[in-house]
C-alpha cells in the first residue's frame, strides 16, 4: 500500500514555464511530438509540438550525443538541453540539445503534411484523417477557441446566478416534435434522442429560477448543407422572473461581451494563429422580423417570397444590412411569426400572429433561437389544443405548469455555428471536432 | 430598431444582495415562488423560495394593502416591502410587506408537501413527480452540489493544461464493445450510442496532450440495481506524456482535493442543508487488487469467490478496510487482471496477467475506472489479435497510433455515483436529475 497525495510537479517543463522564468543558460527538460526536422548539415532544428505551441530545439554535431538519423517526425521524445534566448526562434527561446530520449515511435510516416502552416487538403480528406489533421496547429486552434466559447458561456452564467444541469438525451417524447427525430429501441420500448433540452430546462426553471446546459442534441434532418449537422453541441439557458423577452437578448449579449473579452485575454495565441477578428458586441441591434424583411427587400431589391420564415439568402442580406447601416456583426431578429414557432412560444398579446421570440444572426447565419415561453397552464393547454396536440407523453412537463411556473424564457446556441462564424469559415464541419452528417458516422 | 447593450441590473434583489448590503429600513423588491404561508391571525408569514434560499415576508393587517386570501402556495409573486433585521428569520432578514404583485398562479394545489424539511415520500413518487419534488430545498441542494463537482473537475483540469472537447455520441462502432450498446437507425445505416468517449479522447491526446470531456454516456445494461443507470454523465480525462499510471491517480486525487475545497468555499449552504461530511482527500491509499482481496478475505473471513473481479460486497469490505486501517474514504485498487480490462489497457510488463490500471472506490462503491493505455501501434494490434478482434470499423482510431502517440492514460468518473456517495445516499437515482433505467424513460 502506498498513499497518493496529489499532483506532483513534473521535471519536464511546459511552454509557458520555459518562457516565463528566466532560465537562459540552465539545463531544462521538455517533452513533445516531433513536428518537423530541419537538417541543415552541421546544424539541425528539431521542432517539438507541445500543447501550448512549438519549441525549437537545436543540435549541432559537437554537443549532441545522439544520432539525428534515429529521429523522425511524429516520434514523441524527451529532450534535455540548455535553454538560450534566441530572437529568431518561436517564442524567443531555443533549446541546445544535450540528450534525446525517444518515448514512442510511429509505425508509418504521416499521411498529411501537418507541419505546414495551412493544410493544403480538402475538407473531405481532413475529416477522413481527422485525428492526424487536427495535429496541425491551425486546425487544433479552432477547437481551442471553441473551448473558450463554452467556458465563457458557463462562467458568465455562473456569475449571473444560473445552475448547471444534466438532462437525459434518451426520452420517450421529443420537445420539438416533428419528423426529424432519431428513434431507438429502449429495452423493447420505442424511444427517441432529444432534439433539445427544452422541456427539461423549463421544468428546472421551477426549481432553480435560472438554469443552463451545454450538451449534445440530435436532429435527424436530411439536409446535406454546409450549415447542418445531425448531432451538435447546444448551449442552452432558461431563466425565470423575466420582465420580457428583451431580458433574454440582454443576457445573450452579456454572454457574448464576456466571452469575447475572455478570448482576447486567454486565447490570444489562437486568435493570432487563425487571424480572427473579434466581432462587435457592445451594442447589438434588435429589429422586428417583418420590418427587417421589408428593409432588406427595399435596399437590395429582393422580392419577399416567404413572409413567414427567413431563407438562408435573406439571413445573409439581413447581416449585410446590419453591417452597413449599424456597423453590427450580430443582429437580433424579433417577433417571429407564431406559425413558425413551437407551441410553447408566447404569442405577442398585441398581435398573436407574432411571438415574443427572436433569432440571433451572426455574420449572415442564424446561431440562436430564443424567446419567452407560455408559463400559464391553461394558456399552454389552449395553444396545444389549437394545434391539435393531445399532451400525451407530456404529463410531467405539463405538471410543472399545473403547479406553478414563473414567467420565463430562454435560448439555444449552436456551438459549432458560433465557432464557424467567429472564424469566418463557410462549412460548419470545419469547426466540428468529429462531424455527423448524412454520410458521416466516422471517425 | 433598438440596441441591446447587455445585462441590466434588476430592480428585484437576490438573497445575497439582501443579506450583504445594510438595507435595513429601506424599501426593497423581491420575487419568488410562495413556498409556504403561515397565517397566525393578525400576522401572516409568506415564505418565498428563491434560487439561493428562502426569504421571510411578513404581513400585518395594518400595513398590507393586499388580501391574504388571494395568495396561495406555488404562486410566483413580486413583493415590495421594508427590509428589517430579524434574528428569528432565516438569514437574519425579514421583509414587511407593503405590496404584492402576482406574477403567475398554479392551476392546482401541489401534490407533494415540498415546503417540508424532508419529503416524506418514496423514491418512486419523487421520480414520478420529479419537476415538483425538486422544488424541495434539500432535493434541489443535491444537484447544486453536483454542479460543484463538475465545476471543480473542469476548473481543476483547465488549470492543469487540459483542453475541453466535445465528441460525438452517435457512432458506427463502440469503444468498449460488448452487448450493452443501444442501437439506432442512422439514415438506414446501423449506428450505436457511445458507451464512453474512450476512442475519441485517446485520439485527441495526439492533438492536445491533455483533454477532458463532461458528457452523457449510454449503457444498455439490463441491471436493475441501486447503482446502475442506462444513461449517465461521465467525467472523462486522458493525458499524454505520463511516466506511469500513478500519474493518473495523482491527477484524480488533485481533482478531489480541489473540488472538496471548492464545495466548502462556494456550496456551504447546500453542504449544511444536506449535512454532508466532506471526505478525506489529502492522501488516498493505493493497494494492489490481489493484495487487497487477500487482506479483506483475511480480516473479515470472507472466501475469495472470483479472483478476477470485485463483487459489490467486496467493494464495500475494501472501503471498510480502508476506513479502519488507513482512515480513508477513498481507496485506489490497482493492477486489475488483464482479462477483465479492455484491449487498450496496458499490461504490467512485470506480469502480463495484470494491467497498469485502477479503480477508485468511494465509501464502498467503484466510482472510477482508469489506467495507462497501450500507445504502441504494433503492441495494440497484437493485443487485439490475441483477443480475436479484427479492427474493422476502428481504422481511424488505429491510425492515430500508426502515426505516433505519446505514452498516455486516463479515467472516467461516474458523476451520479460520486454525488451519491458524497451525500451517502443508497440509490444512484436519488442523485440523478432525471434517471433512465430499465423501466424509466420519463420524465
Amino acid at each position: 500500500m502506498e498513499f497518493v497525495t496529489g499532483v506532483k510537479e513534473k521535471e519536464t517543463l511546459e511552454l509557458h514555464e520555459l518562457m516565463a522564468k528566466d532560465l537562459a543558460g540552465n539545463t531544462v527538460k521538455v517533452n513533445g511530438a516531433i513536428h518537423a526536422i530541419r537538417d541543415m548539415g552541421n546544424v539541425a532544428f528539431i521542432i517539438l509540438r507541445k500543447r501550448e505551441g512549438l519549441v525549437q530545439c537545436v543540435s549541432d554535431e559537437e554537443i549532441t550525443n545522439f544520432f539525428l538519423k534515429d529521429l523522425k517526425e511524429a516520434d514523441t521524445v524527451e529532450v534535455t538541453g540548455i535553454l538560450i534566448n534566441s530572437e529568431k526562434a518561436p517564442g524567443g527561446i531555443e533549446i541546445r540539445i544535450s540528450a534525446v530520449r525517444i518515448l514512442s515511435e510511429p509505425a508509418e510516416p504521416l499521411p498529411l503534411a501537418i507541419g505546414k502552416w495551412k493544410l493544403s487538403t480538402s475538407l473531405e480528406a481532413k475529416l477522413n484523417y481527422r485525428p492526424i489533421a487536427l495535429r496541425n496547429l491551425r486546425e487544433r486552434a479552432r477547437f481551442k477557441l471553441q473551448e473558450g466559447l463554452v467556458r465563457g458561456f458557463r462562467d458568465f452564467l455562473y456569475g449571473e446566478g444560473f445552475t448547471e444541469i444534466h438532462t437525459p438525451k434518451i426520452g420517450a417524447k421529443s420537445a420539438e416534435g416533428g419528423a426529424n427525430v432519431f428513434k431507438l429501441d429502449y429495452f423493447h420500448r420505442p424511444a427517441i434522442l432529444q432534439q433539445s433540452p427544452q422541456f427539461y430546462k423549463q421544468m428546472m426553471v421551477g426549481v432553480y429560477d435560472r438554469v443552463f446546459e451545454t450538451a449534445p442534441v440530435f436532429r435527424a434532418e436530411k439536409h446535406n448543407t454546409k450549415r447542418h449537422l445531425n448531432e451538435y453541441t447546444s448551449l442552452d439557458f432558461e431563466m425565470g422572473y423575466i420582465d420580457g423577452f428583451e431580458e433574454i437578448m440582454a443576457m445573450e449579449t452579456g454572454f457574448l461581451q464576456y466571452t469575447m473579452k475572455l478570448l482576447k485575454q486567454d486565447y490570444g495565441t489562437e486568435l493570432k494563429l487563425l487571424d480572427v477578428e473579434l466581432p462587435q458586441t457592445d451594442r447589438i441591434p434588435a429589429v422586428r422580423f417583418d420590418e427587417i424583411k421589408r428593409l432588406v427587400s427595399e435596399k437590395y431589391g429582393r422580392r419577399i417570397k416567404n413572409p413567414f420564415d427567413l431563407e438562408p439568402e435573406e439571413e445573409s442580406l439581413i447581416s449585410r444590412y446590419a453591417k452597413e447601416e449599424w456597423d453590427a456583426d450580430f443582429v437580433f431578429v424579433t417577433h417571429y411569426p407564431s406559425k413558425k414557432r413551437p407551441f410553447y412560444a408566447m404569442d405577442d398579446p398585441e398581435d398573436t400572429a407574432f411571438t415574443l421570440s427572436f433569432d440571433l444572426l451572426f455574420r449572415g447565419m442564424e446561431i440562436t433561437t430564443g424567446g419567452q415561453r407560455i408559463h400559464d397552464y391553461r394558456r399552454l393547454l389552449e395553444k396545444m389544443e389549437a394545434r391539435g396536440m393531445t399532451g400525451e407523453g407530456m404529463e410531467q412537463y405539463l405538471s410543472a405548469f399545473k403547479h406553478g411556473m414563473p414567467p420565463h424564457g430562454g435560448l439555444g446556441i449552436g456551438l459549432e455555428r458560433l465557432t464557424m462564424k467567429l472564424m469566418e469559415e463557410d462549412n460548419v464541419r470545419e469547426t466540428t471536432l468529429f462531424p455527423r452528417d448524412l454520410s458521416r458516422l466516422e471517425p
